[in-house]
């Protein structure tokens, strides 16, 4: 049995991320990689966006949760896998479960949209609610694997997750090899590490950046420190990036990550509504995040070949961000 | 000069349609096909999009207006091309114009959307505003065309447009050739002629249908009249689909469309937020509507492989019509 408590030593390389590739071909899109010549000429640059809001489930984390769950020995996965998420990837685990053949138990704060306790009921998970706090996540999902012998599957604090969350950079790069720059949102820091090793595996030149909102900078000033500094949880719209940086992926994106820079409110709302406006694609505000450090250059792309990895499209239509 | 109440002869063949991706390949996106496995299970059918959302300036009528700028011999084209349209049209005949150099006169009712406006202004065409009453847009546009000696390019009564609008059918019959059914939105009728001049000479087998709003049902009428018949305007939320059938679209339609079905307003906008929610693409109300005639079952597509023309997506995000 995993306790909950425990950090497993992750190490990570392409190899792993090219076997979580062949892993979960089968049960995700390999999505499309869109150009804008709008968005081109504003930048002044060519921008490359990995479509991951047309993922199954809406978001990239279906690829490091079915890697992770279709990774388990059958002895072990018999008893079913577990996981705290109030987004998408309670959703992702519970499908992935779900084409598994297993039980999966989601715990979710009591406080979740409808929409996304819908959907995690709809691929017929147990769904445990908790109070919202983290702590309180935390224990309750101990309490669930304590009761059932179910994995854990971290959201990002693990390995097969983070090789799982790296193949949409492998397939961005196998599509387009001669890119000069990627960029990705960080928060957990699962798909920043998974997209820095992927990227620097087959590109070694690439330069590899992340953007996080102003308002939960925990990754940028740990970035900068040079050691993990975790900061209180603070509003930002981007409500996938509200989670501190994990402390293996810290140590993977200290030695692979080139800079992460951070964002107004303002700009995420305007990268968002420009995205919508010009590409025609839904995307969601934390996936809008690298293309708002473009807008407000952060980043110097002059002239240059950038992969924007747009991580997710579950948006609530009815609480627009623009929409009094 | 042409005069324009003059109806020219309009006669269509797949050779026309195939001369005119020739003509336009290079200025316009070859768009993606997409799917969906939530909708294929929702519906019973195998369905391809065609997305013409990402076309551009956001809607099919980038063809047909492009085909119809680039067809004209120079010393007519010189005059440059003149057109009257509150919408998509008039930015695609200001793009073409634009693309060949020469000027284009765009006369748009006063009550035109700002955005309108400035998409057309966007591409340097010339702008006359008009009283908001199509018998003014005419006249107003036979003004300037008197004064310019400028050609006009009828956004849906020109051999070239149609057979412009047709390669949007000829790309997606490429990639999936084996459809059972066709459908698209029906108005002015120059997709609906092109679409099925293209399709069933693909395809001689394929079915071509048609979805128009119940409040603009003048195809649906005529088609089973077996006449044209003129109704008076009436509200549609699908904006694009107001006008009446031109008088030779609608001989094509007779001879090749095998059936026009009406869908309701509450159909509409289900069928859009169901195509924003499951697809993550923006699609504009006019371009829901062929999804919402599968939704409310009025054909019976159970098995089909069902290609769909989705024709835009230029849709004000301050005015999403689920916002009250």
């Amino acid at each position: 049995m995993q306790v909950i408590s425990h950090r497993p030593s992750i190490s990570i390389d392409f190899d792993k991320i090219r076997a979580a590739h062949e892993r979960i071909r089968a049960y995700i899109n390999r999505t499309p990689v869109l150009t804008s010549s709008r968005l081109n000429e504003a930048s002044g640059a060519s921008l490359f966006f990995k479509c991951e809001n047309f993922q199954k489930i809406g978001a990239f984390k279906a690829r490091g949760a079915t890697n992770a769950v279709f990774a388990l020995d059958d002895a072990t996965a018999r008893h079913g896998v577990a996981t705290h998420s109030s987004g998408n990837h309670g959703a992702a685990v519970a499908r992935a479960a779900k084409l598994r053949g297993i039980p999966a138990h989601i715990v979710m704060p009591s406080n979740s949209a409808k929409v996304k306790v819908r959907a995690v009921e709809s691929y017929g998970a147990h769904i445990v609610f908790c109070e919202p706090m983290e702590e309180a996540r935390e224990a309750q999902c101990a309490e669930v694997i304590k009761k059932t012998s179910a994995m854990l599957i971290h959201s990002f604090e693990n390995e097969d997750v983070i090789a799982g969350q790296g193949t949409a950079a492998m397939e961005l790069l196998e599509e387009v090899p001669d890119l000069d720059l990627v960029m990705c949102p960080v928060s957990g820091g699962g798909l920043l590490s998974g997209t820095a090793v992927a990227a620097k595996s087959m590109q070694p030149k690439i330069k590899v950046v992340a953007a996080e909102p102003e308002n939960v900078d925990d990754s940028a000033q740990s970035f900068r420190a040079g050691k993990r500094i975790v900061t209180e949880k603070k509003f930002t719209i981007a409500d996938g990036l509200r989670t501190n940086i994990g402390e293996p992926n810290f140590a993977i994106v200290q030695r692979y990550v080139d800079d992460i820079v951070t964002v107004s409110e303002a700009a995420i709302v305007s990268a968002m509504r420009t995205i919508w406006e010009t590409m025609k694609i839904i995307v969601e505000p934390s996936a809008a995040v690298p293309y708002a450090a473009v807008v407000e250059q952060k980043i110097d792309i002059s002239g240059k070949r950038v992969g924007i990895i747009l991580t997710g499209g579950n948006v609530d239509l009815d609480a627009l961000p623009w929409v009094k």
